[in-house]
């Protein structure tokens, strides 16, 4: 049997991983029978969100993997002592964790870094020739994880795939229930909630990836 | 359109709403083109626990609706506001949240009430004749919302059967892929979390209440 890294961020779309695109994503390798292993980073969030009001809730902070956990029903590991050789591929759900707390995007743009728990698994895979599953702004990491002219989508936004150009990526569009596919470094992406406008929608671009990252694996 | 609202209790399975048994109630209502709202009283959690570590965490609190908001992407209202006309039906997921937040079941067993709002809006979609579908350990209120033997599952779990039953409800064992339906009273339940081993289990069942509740609204 098949077995998958699912890295997550967090709980939530504003501050961790986006709850929809990680459920969806352990649902469809469920219903294909692949065993899963859900792992994130110990650290702090960057911030808290208050999902109700769109608010940082000052003076409040949350643990990455603790939160996470939540995601998980408490069956989770600290992405620091994850073995890649224990794993067939990995998937990174997005939501604003993966560009808050899996890298820093979202403050610096092409000038971020990934965490280096995270560029480590994820190398780890990567270079023993294993496939690699990123959704919605989880892309964004592709240049820095698998190195110059790897080819990803976060959907159409023009300024985020500008700055996945900017760190030497390559971007290409792509709608809401596909993926693209970079063949040679085995990196499939799809927008997710960078385009969806419900939840189905999601699911039909989240189930394609996570097929094809099996079929790679 | 239908029109079908959802009462979330937090986000987590072990102080709010059971993630996965909400995710999956949403995707299966908007795979069938139904519109839905979510809601959650805006009340203090019964407590936080730490889903890494399965302990509460002393000294935190968090707000109901503020977390249920998580599961919501923001898109959610105050149950207090709540109106029961605009509705057609109504899905209530479990998770620990539904025992400790929507009511005190987890702590009082039979001797427990449902938090007012709860209490109010359940009562005035079933009292206009609307089907109402409780999940996992959502069940437990059947006796006091719908009245003396009102039919529900929980699953096989003999205490929690018992201590229905000692409320005056009607408990059926109940597999979980399958679904407990009071005809009279439009009262359809799952057992979901009380015995799912998987995601994909738990969607079974669920699929089938949200087509029920559906099809009866």
């Amino acid at each position: 049997m098949k077995k998958i890294a699912v890295i997550l961020s967090g709980c939530g779309v504003y501050d961790g991983a986006e709850i929809y695109e990680s459920v969806l994503t352990l649902l469809q390798l469920n219903e294909r029978g692949v065993e899963y292993q859900c792992m994130a980073p110990n650290i702090e969030q960057m911030h808290v969100v208050n999902h109700l009001t769109g608010e940082v809730a000052e003076g409040e902070s949350r643990n990455v993997l603790v939160e996470a956990a939540r995601l998980a029903r408490g069956e989770i590991i600290d992405l620091a002592i994850a073995d890649a050789s224990e794993y067939d591929a990995l998937i990174i759900p997005g939501g604003f964790g993966a560009a808050k707390n899996l890298s820093d995007f979202a403050v610096k743009g092409p000038e971020c870094q990934v965490n280096k728990d995270v560029l480590a698994f994820t190398q780890a895979i990567h270079q023993t020739g294993k496939p690699v599953g990123l959704i919605c702004i989880a892309p964004a990491m592709t240049p820095l994880i698998f190195g110059e002219g790897a080819t990803c989508t976060i959907g159409n936004d023009a300024d985020t795939a500008a700055a996945i150009e900017a760190m030497g990526g390559k971007h290409q569009d792509c709608g809401v229930s596909e993926i693209v596919v970079d063949q040679q470094r085995k990196v499939v992406t799809t927008p997710a909630y960078m385009l969806a406008g419900s939840i189905s929608e999601a699911a039909s671009g989240i189930r394609k990836l996570v097929d094809h990252v099996i079929d790679m694996a």
